[in-house]
């Protein structure tokens, strides 16, 4: 099978280095553009990087000697990956979309807007049925998908086989990780011996983003589960790895054994053949200390939520402890995992039928 | 004024440490004895200490020269602060109080004992109406008062001025300081780059402590607070300072500026003359991104409660951001303002009268 | 005595705000002026700080106030203290001395200038004599006065004392502090769980200022001392204090005890009032494992040089270990003890009589 | 073939988990044994490691269920790894060298003995011909090999191919991991925004060990290489891989090119097939700002010595930043290739023909 052509936008980012990292060798999908600010256009990869590569692997080979290209419709993909900053990713997102690209973004811009999916394919991939009403609302040949923000995806992931027994409330302080804030992002002087209790925009996008994932798709429109949340997001000196303390109300008071099944057992996925797809969407650590980010946070090379400390809470009822990678399956292997659905699901053959 | 003779009982831990450091020139008090375990006793403090003491000021040049007791009666002093480590500090306590002596403890173990005095002065000092109790039911010519958990004290410190409003449900999460679990506690390659999302008993000391410091004397016994709370308790890279994201119910529904207010205005002891007793006990901060451990934890000489970001909650109706030191107010500052508190109140008085 | 009225030019940058910080409540110096970048000009002092104040005593309440001025001559005072980028230092600093201001910079532009005096009270007093050759060469109403890079100023202070000793080879590898590098400085996550084995330029400033700083003046000029010196440089994850590992060659090769003795001894400014000149400039500590930057930077307030580990060289004959702190002795701290020692020896005083 | 059967003493600190998880699926070597203090002796190895299990893989699934043996002849294996503490390794490896095993020893205690080879594969493989010499004068069946300390060996490995140059002089600094001090080794409070500059033994091992490493081997002893070296230890907050700051001095003077290619083509296994042997046994970085242990430390499965910044010394001549993985080529997968190489050279096979 040929492999579909990919860009990557902003791919000099935190994030777009780990979509070049996550793409080598990938069984569907082909590097054949990468992208970023006029400053990086012009040059390779190799060079715009130097000194700005922050893996421990190094650049894959092929990708290095590759131009980096202006991040203007005309590249040579039929898939893009976005990993723009909010404040650029808007109109250019668009104009993929409306040039006949797929656009899977990990930006924030369109994620809440009604007719654009915002996605984690284990939780609702039925909102992928929202593409229709964005292409006849747009007039566009392409379409954008969004995944969501790297706190909320793992949060969503652990509480979608909660939802059967009737989640109600819910609430969630995260201790987040500092690649979560890019490069050069949190100044060392300001994280070293501290944490800072604020991360910008971000209290309210958990609130916010978790309400469309968990809502239902039906008649083209999304409507928000009826859960009533409240986050708190601080930024702790860890590199990589969100944790989560999470309490949550469900009504229908399953016991505490139940409410581990239902986290294990979960793996809609199972079968599907989706390459970047964990074994084990959910682990649930039994030591009474984990999940822990530094040794948790690569399990299932990153694409897994962990879960440990699963105990009665007094307000809520059950209360837990939450761990997942933030720029893996927080971010770039998320709309990794997307396209892959979208080209199990014809969303993407149906345009490039000649490459699958 | 002759100070009161006073000993310290667990002198070469962290807490010890804290209560050498912060009794030295103390107006009220004279650090006459140090005591602590059989393998220390019989050397000097500063032999014993040699490579022990953590504290970034120099162990003080008279308690040097001390030579360290067995933790019995018999110390030459009518006072002694206890930072002992919970698997022996109750039976020595229990001894030092039958043997006359005031015992002002941050131990947890008589925290919970109906006759015992869970003190905070600013929150509950009617809760010293206790030792009568404890004196008659014990028939010990001393007493023990304890300080609370070094979350917990934090936590109750912004409370208090919270319950005119009608507090009756409460969430925290803590993120807590290396130093909590003394030395050398967390080990460096258990917490660089990683955030440990338990510590063993902490979330039922708050759970519990909590409601017997806010709750009603009469008639003899303390009747906790009718309020639900429920606790995450974490270990952070932070290395002094706890900090706490706090959601509470308040049933009257005050506006955010009445709120901020109310600890603002808190100041129960003003005006009383304790020596350790913080100008302003609570602190609002108007920064976005404040209080921080390393900016704020040595506000007020460690002694204040920095409270932030006070904003409204989506599920309970108000949070905040609460950050303290926790080997400071949140220990051996506590124990001695409990025991200033006890000198004004003639409790110690009574027994020494020939010394103050 | 009135104090003299001093402006800070780049008050903003980590030590700008050491110099707001260390000159509040100065006996000799009045802060009447903060000069800033164009961005920040018109606005006050206490505005533009607005989260970006990164020291933990709070801005001091008078300069809160005052009106951020441009980096032009025209400020009402007649010292200034220079903590500008190194980029725009040059001209700056040489238009406030055409203008007639005495400078004292921290920058490194002018260091190496034959006619510009390279300061270190305790080191090298004599060379101020270049003043009087850098007014006849300049045509300048005022004079710029330099103080070492942070490495160079500990190191030299330490090896002043052994110069009698016949000091004729020096090896040093520096662990540098998060703070020489300013605001934002080194990200986190370049520094978290790692060293960086370079700092630009570095290595050459500590390799010619040295020699300079302990260069013989005679006949209006500096030769520099007929040493030889290799420098390795890094950053660590510590927020305040270089340490330092030093092999020193001493031809008179004298015993360890002598050497001790050489440094703790070493006090040139003993009795000579100046106000911020530590009571011991070099500390030597008898711990194994001391000095750490953590517990050992702020002895005398940050002014002192701390030693430890005095031992045989295999190599060069004698090797020790060094800290200090970088912002304070290291920076603000070492050009305000140069502004009072030219205050004592009548170098302002002669520009400003009415006001001492 | 038949694999090796091979017992591990010391298996549950952090070296010993190094060995099983490095061991697992080996393709000469078949773990059969794991051995700990009578503590852990009689539990499975899965129970004794829950909570003190330290690297991010988890423990081998074949391995969890060994039954943990003390560490005492008997053990069903030939060849066993030791990484027991120094304070008890000496008699325990001479009991299995005399009862007929081959020991390759990680620990320090047989390093200097004039019969015990102290090995790296790439660098003195002849020093194997002291074997003969230690089974004459000890009349053992067995055998014990010992690699270097963590430190020394990737400073030897660099050093080796510039002896063709004349290498006469030497300086180091080291900055070290916190692996290095075993588990729970460094205290956080001691660690967090400080440097430790003191590692007991450390200095002497470097400045020992590195000479008869590279010594000359005749007439059944080595002679310790005529080499004038000093060393620096320092410990940082790094989690694995000790960073080095090396001078040297090249008697021959070769050009700054001609180092670099020294290093670079050095590689005396190549061919070999020794399964643990790096591709590359030494790396040369370009960037300006490498080797860094958190980008650098896994390079060739942490089995390489990484070297940056080469460049002249004024002093030595030369000098340069090296960089390796101190538990994998400092520690376990040192002795593993030790014991890989006398599988090829015949010494262990004579002992135990039928299994290989």
């Amino acid at each position: 099978m040929n492999r579909v052509k990919v860009g990557i936008l902003g791919a000099t980012g935190m994030v777009g280095q780990r979509f070049v990292q996550l793409l080598a060798n990938h069984p569907w999908f082909q590097v054949t553009e990468v992208a970023a600010s006029e400053r990086s256009a012009g040059k390779t990869y190799g060079e715009v990087m130097e000194g700005r590569w922050k893996l421990t692997t190094e650049i894959p080979h092929e990708v290095r000697s590759f131009v980096v290209k202006e991040c203007l419709p005309g590249l040579d993909c039929r898939l893009v990956f976005s990993a723009l900053d909010a404040d650029i990713a808007g109109p250019i997102e668009k104009a993929f979309a409306a040039a006949g690209y797929v656009v899977s973004s990990n930006s924030r811009n369109h994620r809440m807007e009604p007719d654009v999916p915002l996605l984690i394919p284990e939780v609702n991939p039925e909102h992928l049925g929202l593409i229709a009403v964005q292409k006849k609302n747009r007039g566009w040949e392409g379409m954008i998908v969004t995944n969501p923000n790297c706190s909320t995806i793992h949060l969503v992931m652990v509480l979608k086989p909660l939802m059967q027994f009737g989640l109600s409330q819910l609430f969630v302080t995260t201790m987040q990780a500092l690649s979560g804030a890019g490069y050069p992002g949190v100044a060392s002087l300001d994280i070293l011996d501290n944490v800072i209790p604020y991360i910008g925009g971000e209290e309210e996008k958990v609130q916010t983003e978790t309400l469309k994932l968990l809502g239902a798709f039906a008649r083209g429109k999304v409507t928000p589960a009826p859960i009533v949340l409240s986050a708190h997001c601080n930024r702790v000196s860890v590199s990589d790895g969100h944790t989560e303390c999470v309490s949550v109300k469900l009504d229908a008071k399953p016991s505490l054994a139940n409410v581990t099944r239902a986290m294990q057992d979960f793996n809609p996925l199972n079968g599907m053949g989706l390459p970047s797809s964990p074994a084990h969407p959910i682990i649930v650590r039994q030591e009474a200390n984990r999940p822990q980010p530094r040794m948790d946070r690569d399990l299932e090379k990153g694409m897994a939520s962990v879960v440990g400390r699963i105990r009665e809470c007094p307000l809520l009822g059950y209360k837990f402890v939450l761990l997942g990678h933030n720029t893996i399956r927080g971010a770039a292997g998320a709309a990794i995992l997307n396209a892959e659905l979208m080209v199990k699901n014809g969303y993407i053959d149906r345009y490039d039928r000649t490459e699958i």
